[in-house]
């Protein structure tokens, strides 16, 4: 990789006035397209100019017609609001012509409001204040493990340093010693609706980071020389990610705008107002040509996946759990694919991730308990060609639904396991039961949802998640469950498989994971009392299987639908609205009420989704 | 207040011996319950039984006979899996007979897995980890509010440290210097599958306390005269929360779990190994008889409530945005009801919630940007008979949706306001947009969900809200609406509005908020069209009024719901769940993929919820 002159003591003056030049060519930038615009927010962007120029155009090594080398160092912006900054570094630095900033925040444009990856130089949305820390250091961490020695330098605000989620990065940054991870916080002083909770009293924020294991440094961020020394001395030091605390004045350098409140997210009339404001910022001459540092690396082909899974081996009958079966299958895909990586928030040993840890150490990432760093860091590693597959109970991933929201924005290839799901884990409680996750995880944009009933099922699904591009979320169960299918069945997103059929078929029942075999046996049941009953493995919950669920409430024209879930944004939900309008009998069962703690079995029959409520519904609308 | 004996120069040596048994009969208790329920965490409640000995019998000002007395000190159990210590305590203290301890985590029984106030003695469900502390720092802060003088003890685990939420919490009240929140960490150093980050490194979490601003105290955790000596300290220190850091030893006092990995949530069984264990634990005979002290205040009456609510004052036809309405009708309800307090996540001039903070700026709480602490705090506040409403963006609520998730568990009395909701705000792109909130918090066990479609309706509502129990979520829309009610129009929970119908409709268009407007709009052309339609403003979205949306579908024959929104948990998967199996024509108009930045109404276009969408799917269905 070309070295770059970063020592600021062999940093010549006249490229130290070039960068203060830049930083007010990108100032002017971001007052003409928000005020061309009629939205956004200028008074960020300046503050946050001088940062912006000397990473942009003294440090970052990026093959600007090559977005997506994987030895690009990689810039995040996670004060996502100041990416009128962001679209004019890149225009600078020769990513499209400056000319395009005028599209800001147009339908036709991939100059966004926040950043998403709609632009090919944005490697995830940010905009959701707190979440690039994370990001930063699951792409940090990834390189590190490819070992391709790319800096990630993350730009945040100094508002957002109220999230916990900074936090969760910041002390797993310091504790795995991530020292190609730099924070940059432009300190401006001025949240959206009010001064935030330190000011300008940075030491608190520096000795915080300090606490997490970071090297800190507060610096003046408008001073180029002094942004130079700091991350001159940031990119050399060892065994631990750097902080710089850059106290910056918001709105810096117009002076209808300096360090007022009020001037959040608005930008300048055009005309006078506009006008004077540009006036204000002189010598948009660059006394030397900038340019971003190419690599000089070329983007290496991408690790090669056998693509040769071993197959699911159990025999019919076998009990054990999918969860147990997810992380079988996550060991066999660690085999098969080495971009496969694994997260965990502290409950290896419930969700079977360990045995991944077990086979691959150096892809397993433990992140403690801190699950909203567990997804952000997962987003990242997407970002840079890994497969993550994050884990943990599903009702914890409620922790991270922003991130998981985020993730949807940035269309991340995001692996998400929830084990633990609903009333049947039983004695631990309502706290530890996931009853929203499908709710939850079906309403993010292009999600893919797998709720396996089997051990065959669990590794085929989990094995159809690392190819299928995007956001797929697999749901899993504590108690053991018998094994239905033989090896060799095969699965498919958007499938569906019948189990029990046969032409007199007088209901449907549709159930997954937990409850299927609840719907087997109430099959039995049913047909003692001679009510032939079709049962449906809704394996694949989005998307549905539209023809099969339709076909069946054609043929036998009652459906129960049965789920260990709340009633909204469930299973029954999802098979309601896919066939509404149609004229059939219909029962959703579902946990109705808040559980409590008790035995699986006598939840399942406490709450309703047992086999004995499915029989009795059955029989209910099949006039047994 | 009755004043206690907490100078440990001043604290016999009998009753520290007492203390050291009492705690050896919590661990008893916690080993026996366990392992007669055969789950639960032991070993996670021996390390912290001096811990809860010293505050339960020697700092602890609470009647316990009357567990809602707003003077009793709080005492929170952050590491909720700790419960069996919590329910030894309190049947120590008299609570309840020690023998229902042996009912632990039984279906007829209120000793849950985790705390819930199931059971009376508990304000708050713990047991997602990182959750505590808010709650506690909410209690705290509403005591200060009505002078109540009242103390909150939260116990932590070290491994929930590295829940970003803790450090929100931490953050906000060393910054309001909120001296009555104690923070005990019991660092027994292991978490459920491996060692923490820091182990016993204690001095991490005694700095990073410190950079936030509170007292913070190394201490050792089985140490009696230790743990008294630093409680001393926290209740005299002025202007700062302590947080004491205890050294623990995970399974203390059983040699068989002491410091060792792999007992985290395991009991001992009953027989031979549980036996050994309580030999172990000698001296169950008190050298002095322990209390709980009593407060010797009785619970006061409640504010006062006026119940007398300005009416609504709009002009029909005037346009006012419902988020603004929002903010109009806090402040009102703040002057009918003291009870009413607010809570902003550095958003509150976009919510509007900075009319409340204007009128009544001591009820107003400014929680930064860290929506779960915003949403703890709230919970905690409702536990002492405040009525919190929350309000910040409808996509942010979803990094708080763990901590409303659990608030749903606790059934706190918690309103939450999300604005901003939908492809409706425009140009600031997805990253802001709710899209997902409807199907989030209709997924929390007995919430209510209400979407205003303009001022007057907005302004009924939130006044609703307060007056109905549990968790209420109010949707609010960015741009300005047209005021459709006269001031004195009435809305329940469960209701809708039908705005336009006639004997001969030949579809239902539903809608509410945003696309509401879009609905009337849709009906004009229609009826040009010749297609007379039925139009339902769905303003109770959870729950739903059934009867006349099943009068509709029955009468009309054809429905189109139509939301800003995506498809999967909202209006419309409500409607179509509300008539499944009812034979009519159905389209659901949703954001179907993921949206953009753009003008509000050619976004609206662009993703097919407008007039001319709804007009076209009409005219499709109704066979126009």
């Amino acid at each position: 990789m070309k070295e770059q002159i970063t020592d600021p003591s062999q940093v010549s003056d006249s490229r130290i006035k070039a960068l203060y030049t830049m930083a007010n060519r990108l100032r002017r930038h971001s007052l003409v397209s928000t005020s061309e615009a009629g939205s956004g927010h200028p008074s960020s962007c300046c503050s946050s100019a001088e940062l912006v120029s000397a990473v942009f155009f003294n440090f970052l090594r990026f093959d600007m017609d090559d977005p997506k080398n994987p030895n690009n160092d990689r810039f995040l912006l996670s004060k996502g609001h100041a990416a009128p900054v962001l679209w004019a570094a890149l225009a600078e630095g020769g990513a499209f012509p400056v000319e395009r900033l005028l599209t800001l925040r147009r339908l036709d444009s991939d100059l966004e409001g926040h950043p998403t990856p709609r632009n090919p130089w944005v490697d995830a949305a940010t905009g959701s204040l707190g979440q690039g820390l994370s990001i930063g250091l699951g792409m940090a961490l990834a390189s590190r493990l490819d070992q391709r020695g790319i800096r990630v330098y993350v730009l945040l605000g100094d508002g957002e340093i109220a999230e916990g989620a900074v936090w969760e990065a910041a002390a797993l940054a310091g504790h795995v010693g991530a020292d190609n991870l730099i924070a940059l916080v432009d300190a401006n002083r001025l949240g959206q609706s009010q001064a935030t909770m330190y000011a300008h009293d940075l030491t608190n924020y520096a000795d915080r980071f300090a606490s997490c294991g970071w090297n800190s440094l507060v610096i003046d961020g408008h001073n180029v020389t002094e942004i130079i020394q700091a991350l001159h001395t940031a990119i050399r030091t060892e065994g631990k990610p750097t902080a710089i605390i850059a106290r910056t004045v918001k709105g810096k350098g117009i002076s209808l705008l300096e360090d007022l409140d009020g001037w959040h997210g608005k930008p300048l009339k055009k005309g006078e107002e506009l006008e004077k404001a540009l006036s204000e910022l002189p010598d948009l001459e660059l006394s030397e040509p900038l340019t971003v540092a190419p690599t000089g690396r070329k983007a290496p082909a991408p690790p090669a996946a056998t693509g040769r899974i071993d197959a699911p081996d159990y025999d019919a009958g076998k009990q054990i759990a999918t969860r147990e079966a997810y992380g079988i299958a996550l060991r066999k895909l660690g085999a098969a694919n080495p971009a496969v990586v694994a997260l965990d928030g502290d409950v290896k040993n419930s969700t079977y991730s360990e045995k991944f840890l077990q086979a691959y150490p150096n892809r397993f990432f433990e992140c403690f308990i801190a699950e909203q760093n567990m997804v952000g860091m997962a987003a990242g590693m997407s970002a840079v060609g890994k497969i993550p597959f994050s884990s943990t109970f599903a009702c914890f991933l409620a922790r991270a639904y922003d991130q998981i929201r985020m993730a949807g924005i940035s269309q991340s290839n995001l692996k998400l396991c929830g084990s633990h799901a609903g009333v049947s884990i039983g004695e631990d409680g309502p706290s530890q039961m996931g009853l929203e996750d499908l709710a939850m995880m079906r309403a993010i944009a292009g999600s893919t949802v797998f709720y396996p009933s089997d051990a065959v099922s669990t590794e085929r699904l989990v094995a159809l998640a690392a190819d299928t591009p995007g956001i797929v979320y697999i749901r899993t169960t504590r108690p053991k469950t018998p094994t239905l299918y033989s090896p060799d069945e095969r699965f498919k997103v958007g499938g569906c498989k019948v189990l029990k059929s046969s032409d007199g078929d007088r209901v449907t029942i549709v159930g997954a994971g937990i409850t299927l075999h609840e719907a087997l046996k109430a099959c039995e049941q049913l047909k003692k009392d001679g009510i032939p009953a079709r049962v449906i493995d809704l394996y694949s919950i989005k998307p549905l299987d539209v023809a099969t669920l339709s076909q069946a409430a054609q043929e036998t024209g009652a459906i129960v639908t049965v789920e260990d879930h709340y009633p909204e944004g469930g299973l029954g939900e999802a098979v309601a609205a896919a066939l509404a309008g149609r004229k059939c009998l219909f029962r959703r069962l579902t946990v109705n009420e808040l559980p409590r703690s008790g035995g699986p079995e006598e939840l399942m029959e406490t709450f309703g989704i047992d086999a004995k409520a499915i029989a009795a519904a059955a029989r209910e609308i099949a006039g047994g």
